[in-house]
């Protein structure tokens, strides 16, 4: 069974294409300056090669035939044609309070992720537009949505409520939704896989910092909190996003940049975060050679960065009294021994130790990081999004599969030819 | 040694008069409705008993004519001329960042206060109100004020930056601030005696949950962080606050209701909280009785706070490593059993236990409430803002008397007739 990811954006697209059995990627690619000049298709081949294809990319229909291109070329392709490929799992950033889990896109599915273009202006339009590429260039194939928030839909009311009026949230849907939750999902289970399977009360916090930077309370597979809220500015400090603030600050800042909401979100959304404390850049290792050479700007937005996770780290220990194991994943979690050490630096109350040298060893790839004697296991676990969302899909079909056979007899189990179970 | 302690807000004044040889209050009293009509003074005698005296009061002037004419008068006063009062102290918001601890009332410092009244718009002008009235009316009596948000200035700039470009916080000061200082300092004090003095590594978390609440990190007597920010809006759910939300929520509801930064930055601080949570009001005694006849929205009101006062008191343990008291101080913490029960239900990880006993008895009166063994002291400690502002008055005129008889010779001890160090 082969399934193709795609998780498109304003003016890019990158896409996997996967093999299920081995669950490894048989190509991957990126489409980049969709609309703009200079647009360009990059694909990298199971073997490691690369190609470059320069071209006019108009729109994300454009994208699509030329990525489908790519994957049924006979020189660097990975299948001989398109009919191989058994379904497609679409990254949807926000599907609101519908949604709470991935499902088979229909004509409904659609409409619940254009009702949510007001939560996610630049990511659900761009969602929808691959979605629908997609279904003009391949109209026999499944087509999978996985969204970004559905994995929070756990959380209760106390967790997902902000301090307004209900009817705000009645009326406009104003609460906490959480984003990365593929990634919170993937590396939840993989560190339930790690340490002997689920048990009903094990408990995870699990850190994905990168770019884009969220913390998830999880217990038993199911997430109980996350940090970002209703967009995904709110939580910690990121590379160019705020993170939490005293809402006062917002409106004071208007009216001291004479800003209209919409242009102080933008500023919040894009100038602010770790940028925007250091005046350097918005990428870690920028800051850390920065860092490293004196710049103390860039040394306090490291120290807030870290300070802020700490802060999640604890107040989501509270909630789950305790943890068993503190995941680190993505870019940064990942990648940053210096970052990870900081973060473990006054956890000791929770019982978490880390081996020096084994944290400076996890660098990509898993690891428990945490000494033998460490009451709460600290695991670097490399997320991998779209493996998360080519087994959901595989799993949509899998159950949908079952459904058609008994629920649609006249039409004949459409999927059977292409879904194995 | 006899202080008087001055709290005025915009249309109202509290004062106490306190003895500070065995710290008690003689009297204490309230001005409400100043430049409103029914105006009116209640003053409390030492043995109980209340006077009210309806009046005309258009300013703060007049307030504090009034309160003088209530503490000297010969049937309910307490002194027999106000010569006997040695030093007023005030309780100001904001001070900005340029004060650190309480300081005698020179034209800077009131320039201090007004250059706060961007941040603080309701109570620093009522602040500098009183101040110039105590000024005129008892121009010999030394003058000092005790700001709110001083107790927090130890925090390092990771703790009260924000994720914004620092220019704004150079050209607008925009930072955390902090407040209820006054009151954290006060109950971190009284838990070091009562649990043996401090040492270099007592670790308290406070939390003052009255209509307005926040709860600070300390360490050895030192703020490391509080929930507060650049106002009192952020942090915990309160009465009528949001708290902490998405900032985007902002942006968001400005757009919905066509709303100026200024009337959203309103709507978050006098419709939010558990009265917009609930609907019903912003007492806890309400929601409470509300929640046990059957309704679920105060219910949720109730518990989404508890919930909130979890999430950091988990958040500065993170910061702390760990803690050696939970202090529950205000209307709330004070008098509360059910909330402090449902905040403590989660923190065993802490190694903190509480007595349902003792947590039932326990309603306005010092108490620890922390079963023998656990490991983490749990206090009752009823605030006394006024006491503390008396305290912080009296260290200001000992400190000076002793400057005064070095540095300025010529007016000589100026303060000496009435300070008793």
């Amino acid at each position: 069974m082969k399934i193709l990811v795609i998780n498109s954006g304003s003016s890019s697209l990158k896409y996997q294409v996967l093999d299920m059995d081995s669950e490894t990627a048989l190509a991957k690619g990126l489409v980049e300056r969709i609309g703009l000049p200079g647009a360009m298709l990059t694909h990298h081949c199971i073997n490691g090669e690369k190609e470059v294809m320069l071209a006019d990319i108009p729109n994300h229909d454009r994208a699509i035939q030329l990525l489908f291109e790519a994957i049924t070329d006979p020189e660097y392709g990975i299948v001989k044609a398109l009919s191989e490929i058994d379904a497609v799992g679409h990254r949807v950033l926000h599907g609101g309070e519908k949604v709470t889990g991935s499902v088979l896109i229909t004509p409904e599915v659609k409409e619940a992720i254009r009702e949510c273009f007001e939560f996610a202006p630049l990511h659900n339009p761009a969602n929808l537009a691959g979605i629908n590429a997609c279904e003009k260039l391949m109209p026999d194939v499944p087509q999978v949505a996985v969204f970004d928030n559905a994995f929070h839909q756990t959380m209760t009311p106390e967790a997902y409520l902000y301090g307004i009026p209900y009817e705000y949230y009645e009326k406009y849907k104003i609460r906490r939704y959480g984003f990365h939750g593929t990634s919170h999902k993937y590396v939840s289970q993989r560190a339930a896989e790690m340490l002997g399977g689920y048990s009903a009360d094990f408990k995870v916090i699990s850190c994905h910092l990168g770019n884009g930077s969220s913390i998830s309370a999880i217990k038993a597979g199911k997430c109980l909190d996350t940090s970002m809220g209703m967009t995904p500015l709110e939580g910690l400090m990121m590379g160019t996003r705020s993170g939490d603030i005293d809402p006062a600050v917002v409106a004071y800042i208007q009216n001291k940049e004479n800003l209209t909401p919409d242009e102080v979100n933008e500023f919040l959304n894009k100038k602010s975060g770790v940028l925007g404390l250091s005046g350097i850049s918005s990428d870690f290792r920028d800051l850390q050679i920065a860092a490293d050479e004196g710049n103390s700007r860039a040394k306090l937005a490291i120290d807030a960065f870290a300070y802020h996770v700490k802060k999640y780290v604890g107040a989501y220990a509270a909630i789950l009294d305790g943890t068993d194991a503190l995941i680190f994943t993505a870019g940064l979690g990942e990648n940053s021994p210096s970052i990870r050490q900081q973060i473990c630096s006054t956890l000791g109350f929770l019982g978490l130790k880390i081996d020096p040298l084994k944290n400076e060893m996890a660098r990509g790839r898993e690891m428990d990081i945490a000494t033998p004697e460490s009451q709460c296991r600290v695991l670097v676990i490399p997320t991998n999004e779209e493996l998360m969302i080519a087994l959901d899909t595989k799993e949509v079909l899998r159950k949908l599969f079952g459904q058609v056979i008994v629920l649609d007899k006249e039409k004949g189990p459409i999927y059977n030819n292409r879904c194995c179970v």
